[in-house]
């Protein structure tokens, strides 16, 4: 900052320091980050498009601690997330932690309050969750997630809506080219019960991964050291590799794997979830059945979704979720089945960004008002009111410095528009409206302003 | 929850438990709360309203982290924050500490940031934070702070400004009994300097404190007992006791107590203030010169804010602030005057309560489409999608239950009005509209649903 120029500077104290004072060095923690408008804009501009998107369907907010007892969050996520929570004892010797995601407090929240609050029950959370992680893979420490479910039904009715919340969450950030590929666990499941691997999901799974690398024989054989015979394991094989449009992956299933009571109920939902979509109105090239996803090895149990960006496919998914059988059996005995996704904010802001998506601005206002003379402040403030009052974001320069400086600043934020008025043009009853990018100035009647700045603002 | 209904439920493994398993208990933490969707969906519409009007003045989002080093927090707000930090050791063994406020964060971002970003710098933050206070006084240990400062200036245009975007605020929120209490610290500060008391504001307002109980020459004595003569104790008690009409006040601090260079600056600029913000269109009633305000003791040096709700005076002040001289002293040479102000977001959430100001409702879609017989759910959902892409929010009952239990549903969680509709109604073209509260309902055509639910939602 320069020194400030104001003839009052003194009496505020505003000298050159000695430097004697022993400063403390302003840091952040390793794996934190602040979040300056540049970053912070846009991520603000995702969470309200996304919790329009969520309203608009019916899911209420809910916020829960960010502390809470260790008990709650330990052993949820397995010992390496145990490892990373931020835990230790508070002023009353509490054994606390910060919670890692926002999935566990929303099923101890579930469980305290279900009685009171009644099923169906949709919700959405954003927020921060904290986890020590190792740095060196390019991840923070603390970063947001921001999960919408509903719980207390095992409607098919709530799976589908999933893919609409997708949907429409995708579009209102503008993007047109995305796919979002849902599947159903209940068909995998009910052919390893099937053919007697019921519960080892895993094992089955990892052998299949292995099917580019070693051919089916290759993961006959690993499925046959498992005790599954040839048979079996060639219908699972064949199951992986079903393939072709919806339609034709439908009849497919239907055909070849509708054998059992889980798996014909897991086909009968997806049926169900294509027509509903479509008489709903949602292009068909948006969703794709594919029975290749299987997200989350144990926890899912019927529809899972993952959301792919046609031009960036190697980001992975940016909407990611599933249907669930309990979601609070560690605090309650009442079983809460439910379906639900959660938004990659981090994912998303970064593809938005390499697609170009994204203003690059530091300014949440489009209009710069010049401070020309400061004796017309109490003018500046009126017009700007004026259009605020019209939806028009307007910053009044704080200080009378020269033109050239105050454009220098509007144009360095990214302020798309300046307006411009002193004595002269208040005696014509006129203002001054420069576009900044296209370098153009124009006058204005003081009544059109707002009109004059609207399609301006429109274009770009 | 009742026992799921649906013929698939064995499938999702839904039965009654033994109950063998060991529960956790859920619960929150002592001076930490849950949100549930009655609590958040208001704080929400707080939060959106204040981020309209911050951004349409040109105030910034930022955002820094919850955990802090330790000594970036401590010894900034005395012994007692101090004590109330939740404080631990990181996995790398760093001392590290949870915000107590967003001020000091703002602080060492600010010094650490500022000659990237460069000054006049404009931002908002919101967020939670945390104390280990003491709860009987009915206080949380976790609560949200909502800051927005200018920085890098001295300019009263800056100071100004603050009493727009107050008023502006609160006119958001529906408020329109309110006032902006004013005042400007360089008055008491350029006087106390002018007795000798300078640097002992805190002696002197403890004196002045006690003027209703000891009556003037009780406040003499005490203020002798330090060294002011008589003379001098009777111009701070006449400064103390100026009344009157915003213009009567400034008379008179200008007629009896522009006497140095700082009061004059302090008056002048009181002066300047009140004449803009008339000019910028605010109704005078809304501004309160009131010289008996001076928050802060030492960290404000400038003009200062206080907003009290005339139909709840006794809360106490909603929206508080004022003019510091240098922000970051702690972590950079470098000076940094500001100015800027706090929401107290949950003593007005707590007003509008009681001002019967808030909607009761759980809900953030205000119509509920029954689900009458599910062979139509693509049907509803198609209604739903053109309703949301109208701005109205629909949420679409997940099962299809008897319309009885429902409805039911939409009245406890305070949905305004439902949607019906079956074979016959889609056969004539028409929906059935319900409005809840009224217990109207009307048949209204596929293609003028939306126009028949805007009135009925303004309504109200």
């Amino acid at each position: 900052m320069a020194e400030p120029k104001e003839p009052t500077a003194a009496l505020f104290g505003i000298k050159p320091r000695t430097g004697r004072l022993m400063l403390i060095q302003p840091r952040t923690l390793k794996g934190f980050r602040d979040y300056p408008p540049a970053l912070m804009i846009p991520r603000e501009g995702l969470l309200e498009k996304a919790r329009r998107t969520f309203r608009s369907y019916g899911f209420a907010p809910i916020d829960t601690p960010a502390l809470e007892y260790a008990e709650i969050l330990t052993g949820k996520g397995g010992d390496e997330s145990d490892k990373q929570l931020y835990r230790f004892k508070d002023h009353g010797d509490r054994d606390v932690a910060l919670r890692f995601d926002l999935t566990v407090p929303f099923a101890r929240f579930a469980a305290e309050n279900i009685g009171q609050l009644g099923t169906p029950f949709k919700r959405y959370a954003m927020g921060p969750v904290w986890r020590g992680e190792n740095t060196q893979r390019g991840r923070y420490r603390e970063f947001w997630q921001c999960d919408f479910d509903t719980i207390g039904t095992t409607s098919n009715a709530s799976d589908i809506e999933i893919v609409l919340v997708i949907h429409d969450l995708m579009r209102s950030l503008g993007l047109e080219r995305f796919r979002i590929h849902v599947n159903n666990r209940m068909v995998l499941n009910g052919l390893l019960e099937e053919i007697g691997l019921a519960g080892k999901t895993t094992d089955a799974l990892r052998a299949l991964d292995k099917l580019a690398k070693v051919g089916r024989d290759g993961v006959l054989a690993e499925l046959g050291e498992k005790g599954v015979a040839a048979e079996a394991g060639n219908k699972l094989l064949d199951l992986a590799q079903v393939q072709g449009t919806n339609d034709e992956i439908l009849a497919h299933l239907e055909r070849d794997f509708g054998g059992n009571a889980k798996t014909a109920e897991g086909i009968r939902r997806l049926r169900e979830l294509l027509g509903v979509v479509r008489t709903a109105g949602i292009d068909d090239a948006r969703l794709r059945l594919d029975v290749a996803i299987a997200r989350g090895l144990d926890y899912y149990t019927g529809t899972i979704y993952e959301t792919f960006l046609d031009d960036l496919p190697t980001i992975g998914s940016v909407c990611s979720g599933g249907r669930y059988d309990n979601l609070a059996g560690l605090y309650t005995k009442q079983q809460l089945p439910g379906v639900g996704a959660s938004l990659g904010l981090d994912r998303l802001i970064a593809a938005l960004e390499e697609l170009k998506m994204l203003p690059n601005v530091a300014t949440p206002a489009p209009v710069l008002m010049v401070q020309f003379q400061a004796e017309y402040l109490g003018r500046y403030q009126a017009m700007a009111r004026t259009l605020r009052a019209e939806g028009i974001g307007v910053e009044v320069y704080p200080e009378p410095k020269k033109i050239g400086a105050q454009l220098q600043y509007a144009e360095k934020r990214g302020f798309r528009l300046a307006l411009i008025a002193g004595a002269e043009e208040f005696e014509k009853g006129v203002w001054k409206l420069k576009n900044l990018a296209a370098r153009e100035e124009k006058t204005v009647a003081a009544g059109e302003v707002a009109d004059a700045i609207r399609p301006a603002l429109a274009g770009g």
